[in-house]
């Protein structure tokens, strides 16, 4: 039964602009609000709250939120609210988020990891059931994946799971301001790249890279690409391709693994970390969402 | 309610012997018979059909087992019984193994991946509640993982998962026999180093990076350290501890993920592979085995 009064809310706090977004049951989008991020975590929280009162008059004047759900970087830990190392936010020690949100809301925020938000916004997106793994790969200013295993998602034990960037991939690589040397980050980030789409054979050898390892060590249903670098699209999901179909030429194990044909864009145009976190956060939406453990 | 008139029988088939094992339902030991390992899928069902018989004389002739679970290498579907992969055994394609065992055995035998196996046989020996989380990597002829994920293996989508020796650590590296370069396998395995204590330095470098990988990919609680070329024990800690040391010593991003805290030898002198086997046969047992997804 869909009740058409009920609203929910997703915030995607992103390191250069926040997006509020009012989904109805069936998660599409009725309005989305957005604004500069702030930076510090009384700021960030004042202005979700901004954001989520300008979706109440713009969108769901007569109804109020069923959930409101935030995702953000960082090392969350889901069952308390408090969030650490979103360093790019102006937050290092970990902060009570969950707390300054329902403060300035009103109202209790389910608070997720943004790359996890869009794994489940993705595997939602991409039509996947219960029995399914997905793992979402974010390559943005840097290299991050979200695992989705048999429709829950995984955040590990300290809700670290997912740091594939800082693998070294190859010991003759550049070094990386996390103190390793070639890190995956280190050669195929934004950050490592200067954003320079000139570069982006480095880009792709590092996803093709993390595509492997996502595959082989989980052995997930499909390894889906998303985040900054790769919003060009088809033409990115090409070099990929060709990436994998070179490493797959040298080695029949690789081949029977079919690295290739599990790989998929993460669907344009939608917001997955807001439609995520709302996903994670209605944990009674059968096996699609999962509390943490 | 223990019975105390039942019995569980594990059957370990290893690349060299198979062993089998018969437990009470506490999973203590009651005895255990061993012989060479046959190849081809035949031979293997006939051999655990006489360890089987032989275990009955010896120890439970009077008890009929109420679980026969049978672990070996290779891609395993826990569902349908069918092996594939397990080179080393005589067999490629895939074989209907379940039911040759059962024709054997004249009754159903659950079957499972060794090192899931061991994985799981792993994490019941160190005590690891429903909520813990284990990889468990097996340094032996070659080099693979077991995952345990909030008390269940993790088997992946082919049941595949865990094929962490063919991810390339370095690109400088030697070759493998899978046809790719610099893979963990290629370096720090036993096929790799030829059995040879003097290259432990190579095992110990490769068994680090599957740490740093497994930690970070899935940051579980532990990960555990087993195999042949790791039965030294201790001595083979504290190398490994040495050089995750040496890691985290230039990066503060790896001293807060705490590689060193999450790393344990797997228990000596227990027949991990068998009691695991057991374990994901008796998925009535709460929360500690999964059947197939």
């Amino acid at each position: 039964m869909i009740d058409d009064d009920v609203v929910h809310v997703g915030v995607d706090v992103g390191g250069t602009t926040t997006r509020a977004v009012a989904f109805d049951t069936a998660l599409v989008p009725l309005g989305i609000e957005s604004a500069p991020t702030l930076h510090g975590a009384d700021l960030i929280a004042e202005r979700v709250g901004e954001l989520v009162a300008a979706l109440g008059r713009s969108v769901a004047s007569s109804r109020h939120p069923a959930t409101i759900a935030v995702c953000m970087p960082g090392r969350v830990d889901v069952a308390t609210g408090t969030v650490a190392d979103a360093v790019n936010l102006g937050i290092d020690a970990p902060v009570e988020m969950g707390a300054l949100l329902a403060s300035v809301l009103g109202a209790p925020a389910h608070l997720e990891n943004d790359v996890n938000a869009a794994a489940l916004g993705t595997f939602h997106e991409l039509g996947l059931g219960v029995r399914s793994s997905l793992a979402y790969v974010n390559v943005g200013t840097g290299i991050a994946a979200g695992f989705v295993l048999g429709g829950r998602v995984w955040r590990g034990a300290t809700g670290g799971a997912g740091e594939i960037g800082h693998i070294p991939m190859r010991a003759d690589g550049p070094s990386c301001p996390c103190g390793q040397v070639g890190c995956a980050e280190a050669i195929g980030s934004g950050r490592a790249v200067g954003h320079d789409p000139q570069r982006r054979e480095h880009v792709v050898a590092a996803v093709a890279w993390t595509v492997q390892l996502c595959a082989l060590t989980l052995d997930v249903d499909l390894v889906a690409i998303g985040g900054g670098l790769t919003e060009v699209g088809q033409p990115f999901l090409d070099a990929l391709d060709v990436q994998l179909a070179d490493r797959e030429s040298v080695s029949p194990f690789l081949r029977s693994a079919g690295l290739r044909s599990r790989v998929r864009l993460a669907p344009a145009g939608v917001p997955l970390g807001a439609a995520g976190a709302v996903l994670a956060a209605r944990a009674d939406i059968a096996g699609v969402a999962q509390r943490a453990r």
